[in-house]
């Protein structure tokens, strides 16, 4: 079986670049005043280890710590997990064919991917014993002093893939399918809708510079093909998620669920279809602790929403109204409040939403994500579009009803300064151009700073930390490196110190962008162009994140872009309702009247039911077109049904052949006159049941026919 | 195999109750004129019937027909079609456990249903000849003469049914379970839904008798029940749908699509995924008369619309404000009007309609179905509806705008009486009771004529069709029958002139009262009660019409109520939209002002979203329980896929145990001090890749301990 080499996932990488071969690296924490403890359990993990069939060795790391690196000991323990894994697949429906018998046939005919290989040996490490894996978990019980298992960076794929991503505009297939094989769908699903989006986003850039150009804020046309396009591209890319889940061969992975380690059941009770024992928390239970989500829904947007209307009529009050001394000091205080506010109740309201999360106890791992996403959802919506929000609904249309605020302020101004001339104001008058410029300071100023703590900030500070601890590292730790490994191991190092990937932040950023695209962009129509070129450099940007910020993610699969579906279908509806109403209170004159809410309400009905229309008409001419992937697995279905039809229906038509059809054998010879008389004949003699004697006055077609035609005869003289 | 017999859907019947075992009666025409072209078809038409295997028998109808009785020549031929067709079943997902390679214990396992064997039968006699069929086809081409292919009334059943339905208040699942043996998944859904309905309807009749107490017309109270009821209603139905395809085995069965003989192809293509050749036409060209549809639904609109605004303002007119000569005779001019209008004009835009799906030539029945019912549906909503739209929309809440209509019809009676002095005319004034008068026309008093026309009328006219042929019929015809079979020949002649049963009929009529209650029934809580009396009649009057009224239906399967759901779902969200405007419309003052206008449009904007908003909550709650067939299904995979499991990897386990995991093995006694030696050296003498010497410092997991111990040592001793 030593043919399956190359096929099973790994070049052979050694040497400079190379990482000797290491599938994973565990990071293990020797706490100098638990170092008994510690060195048991060191003992333990080396034999958990070596009891699933994975070779170790050991490396110092730094005074503190070890480096434990695994590979798979032979090729054939890799062969049965991908058998299994692949056979578990094809059972769940994930797959149309399942492997042969044969294990390493199946593994010839699809080779493993590195992804693959390494999803297979950490589930194989973290899987429970019973499972058959090592069940080691970081830093839990047993596993206190694990600090973190992580494969290694494969340096030559990424030096490639960096510079291909930087010669080339638009991205390829291919180059998705190469961050499949390497880092998994999950990740490999981000670049793609990024990929797409990107290449959507061209659309409403160009129509929204034309309307910037000749029409202006707040065009009614490009709020409808804004809203339009939102249409289009959200069910695009539900077709296309799933056309991308087919190929990539992990369409309804998603429905095989990982059960949540920290989840706590009440009781054990046998499933009711499998009588599989399954650990169970009361659906009731969980209700009462979900309703929690209400408050805390409440409490963002009291917090965060009170926050921002302060802050903002404050920023007015300073900016459009005050006269008085220290105005160019003053206008920083409300960027400073914002600065430092907004973080500390954000951190506070998503501690919050952890820990209810963590409350609700979801079985499996899916479920929690999906739960823990949805709050951050509520946060960063409100962190997000509150500030848009009030200059788009209060400010512009209705800026009197500040006039209380600004008096507020005014007054505490006066307060302030104690003196007892009155402040030099201006009259307050709202001005559309306010929105703009809110809108271009998210668009740019905030994504180019946003790509800077993204990018930059991590990359120093991990620098530094490296450094400093190199500094304070004895020598005596690296001295003892043999020395073809002193690259190597100053590289795992270094990657022992690096932050892990989320990809769900990545997701949240991009889909905050569609909101302010979808919510707000009618208010400065250049919005999609800025995007675009920040998201032509996002792409490459997040790439470079993941090769150098970050250590090497675990490659997990995944079928679709998860709860970032339906907020985005949440952001593309809403998006219809806003822009209405942004394009009737912000384009006419500013007066609060029953006709403006009866003209906002009547525009915003009409652009919601306009937007379900839409929606219709996009699902049905997009469902006349099949796609390719979609295509592919009819075909493989089609195949596999002939395969078995040929199989079972040639073993029927065997049997078929000797099946004699009565009534076509020849019948003797038969007049009219020896039919009737027989006919008659039996009908005296009544032999045999009823139905037998019905059936038997005509035997055979001959004399059907013949009856028939004396019938249809007799019918005719009839008449005549 | 003669042990098949009574497992393949067949009692012993015969007799006087019997059929003589007959499975399908072909009513076949022999026109005087065309006497020879009749003869020669009918001998090819007895051919083609033996040749798939079907024993025939020939008897006079009347003067210008004959009875062709056919039935399985033998159980073998049934056993091969079922085994076939499961098989087939099985292959396109519909049934998740194939049948066994020996037909006759598949046969035994689940034997066959009436329905089933019917079915099977009319396929085998239909299918086209290359598909292993006759290919008979009623009055088309070769067949012009054949007029009816039908099976017979099964009269036991029939007794038994109508004795247990008339005796029981509540239906079980059982009964529903027997239609579906004896006439398919197709008229069972029907059954099943109705059933449902009319539980269902117990709660909007309590609490709607409770409003009209209590509340009276137009409360919100009610409004609110009723959309939730809809909602629930709605989602229920989903659900129990899919849950009866399970449990009928039939869920997937719409997705085997049947060719439609009528369809006109453009051209043959390779279908792209299995290379089949596949007959085209192309969606652009079928799009462009689709496009039709708008100007259809307009002219049903404009037509029906005018025709229910003319007549309502006339009615009005006479009713409430004239007060001239021969006002009781007057009184019945409008619905003199509209009860010859209505049906002249719904039968043109019918035939329209028709022509049109014609014309849009679908591919397949159920397409064509499907389209059909749509244009149907319109113009029953027109018809149904635009009365109570009329009143609810324009009379009660505006009354004053129709002052112009009746001024131009009091000048019109001035100028028809031709009288100098001004007719004696009321002043105008709005009355919301009219609506109640109208909705109790609708649920009372047209159901109970409803009922009448579909059961009664038919009855007469059959009858005395039958009186009529038996006079006019020469004595010679029957009194050839032979006398054992007299009762049974006049029994199928009876048959042959009863009307084929349309289930579309009747799905119809319970959607549009679902719309009734849906729609308008805010304006008059009672509706449902009187619909539950209708429904717990309707049942039974429908299983009486398919009885006594009509043919036995060929008994096709069906997985759900097809296009109704759409409709039921659109009436649903309608419901909420009008409900809310009639509310707000009818119970405050009946001004039209900017106010009213914005108020009508918030009410309808909450009702609407607050639909969306229970929509999604009924959705959820419902999500998180399994249905039992669900759980059934479940049950079976999952004991399919461990039967699998075990099977293959009881293979993959016995290879296993083959191999041997490195490093576990003991290995020779090594003291701290040799193994630095040995690490020393294979470092020093560089054998091997460097991979290799990687792996080899520490050979063996006690190796690999040792170092870690030692290094964890030293660790602390540099601390210290």
């Amino acid at each position: 079986m030593s043919s399956l080499r190359g096929l099973v996932g790994k070049g052979e990488d050694s040497g400079q670049d190379g990482n000797f071969g290491v599938d994973y690296v565990i990071h293990y924490r020797v706490p100098s005043k638990e170092r008994a403890q510690a060195e048991a359990a060191f003992v333990q993990l080396i034999e958990a280890l070596a009891n699933i069939g994975l070779t170790t060795s050991v490396r110092c790391c730094d005074e503190t710590s070890l480096l434990v690196f695994t590979r798979l000991a032979s090729d054939d323990v890799l062969g049965q997990q991908v058998y299994s894994s692949r056979l578990q697949d094809w059972l769940q429906g994930v797959r149309i064919t399942g492997p042969g018998s044969d294990v390493s046939q199946a593994i010839r005919d699809e080779p493993v991917t590195e992804a693959e290989r390494l999803r297979l040996i950490y589930l194989l490490i973290t899987k429970s014993r019973n499972e058959g894996g090592a069940g080691i978990t970081q830093g839990q019980g047993q596993w206190k002093y694990v600090e973190s298992i992580f494969p290694l960076h494969n340096n030559a794929f990424n030096k490639e893939w960096l510079h291909k991503w930087s010669q080339k505009y638009v991205l390829e297939q291919s180059d998705l399918d190469d961050i499949r094989d390497r880092f998994g769908e999950d990740v490999a699903f981000y670049f793609a809708f990024l990929k797409d989006y990107f290449r959507f986003q061209i659309f409403p850039a160009a129509i929204g510079f034309s309307a910037w150009l000749i029409l202006g804020q707040f065009s009614v046309f490009y709020a409808i093909c804004n809203c339009l396009w939102s249409v289009i591209f959200f069910e695009y890319w539900k077709r296309k998620e799933a056309d991308l889940a087919i190929s990539w061969g992990v369409r309804g992975v998603s429905k095989i669920q990982h059960q949540r380690p920290e989840f706590q059941w009440d009781f054990e009770a046998a499933d009711l279809a499998t009588g599989e024992p399954v650990k169970v928390y009361p659906f009731t239970k969980r209700l009462q602790t979900q309703l929690l989500q209400i408050p805390f829904a409440l409490a963002c947007v009291v917090i965060l929403g009170g926050l921002v209307a302060t802050v903002n009529s404050l920023e007015i009050f300073i900016n459009e109204v005050y006269g008085g001394p220290g105005k160019q000091y003053l206008g920083f205080l409300p960027s400073v409040l914002l600065a430092v506010l907004t973080p500390t109740f954000s951190t506070v309201l998503m501690t919050a939403a952890k820990r209810l999360t963590d409350k609700e106890n979801y079985d499996t791992m899916d479920a929690h994500h999906a739960a823990l996403v949805q709050k951050q959802f509520v946060l960063n919506f409100m962190t997000s579009y509150m500030a848009l929000t009030f200059t788009a609904f209060v400010y512009i249309p209705f800026g009197n009803i500040l006039q209380p605020f600004l008096n507020f302020w005014g007054k505490t101004a006066q307060t302030i300064t104690m003196s007892e001339v009155p402040l030099d104001t201006h009259q307050f008058q709202s001005n559309p151009q306010r929105i703009a410029n809110q809108m271009y300071y998210t668009t740019v100023t905030a994504q180019i700073i946003n790509t800077l703590t993204e990018l930059v900030v991590p990359y120093i500070k991990h620098k530094a930390t490296v450094k400093a601890k190199e500094l304070s590292t004895k020598d005596t730790i690296t001295s003892n490196d043999p020395p073809e490994e002193v690259e190597f191991l100053k590289r795992v190092r270094n990657q022992t110190g690096l932050d892990v990937y989320d990809v769900t932040a990545d997701y949240r950023e991009m889909v905050m962008q569609y909101g302010y695209l979808s919510l707000f962009s009618v208010s400065w129509p250049l919005t999609a162009c800025f995007f675009l070129l920040n998201n032509w450099v996002e792409l490459r940007s997040d790439a470079l994140k993941i090769i150098i910020g970050c250590r090497r993610p675990i490659p997990w699969r995944a079928d679709s872009i998860g709860p970032w579906l339906t907020a985005l279908g949440f952001l593309s509806w809403l998006g219809s309702i806003t822009s209405a109403a942004i394009v009737y209170l912000c384009s006419g004159d500013n007066s609060v009247s029953p006709i403006t809410a009866g003209g906002v309400l009547l525009s915003i009905l009409l652009a919601e039911h306009l937007y379900f229309a839409a929606q219709l008409a996009v699902r049905f001419v997009m469902g006349k077109v099949e796609s390719p992937s979609l295509q592919r697995e009819r075909r493989e279905r089609f195949q596999l049904r002939k395969k078995l039809l040929e199989e079972t229906v040639g073993h029927v038509a065997g049997e078929k052949a000797e099946v004699a059809v009565p009534g076509i054998e020849a019948t003797e010879q038969i007049t009219r006159q020896t039919l009737e008389e027989e006919a008659r004949l039996a009908s005296i003699q009544g032999h045999g049941s009823p139905e037998e004697m019905f059936w038997q006055r005509q035997r055979g077609i001959q004399e059907t026919i013949l009856v028939g035609r004396k019938l249809i005869e007799e019918q005719s003289s009839g008449k005549s």
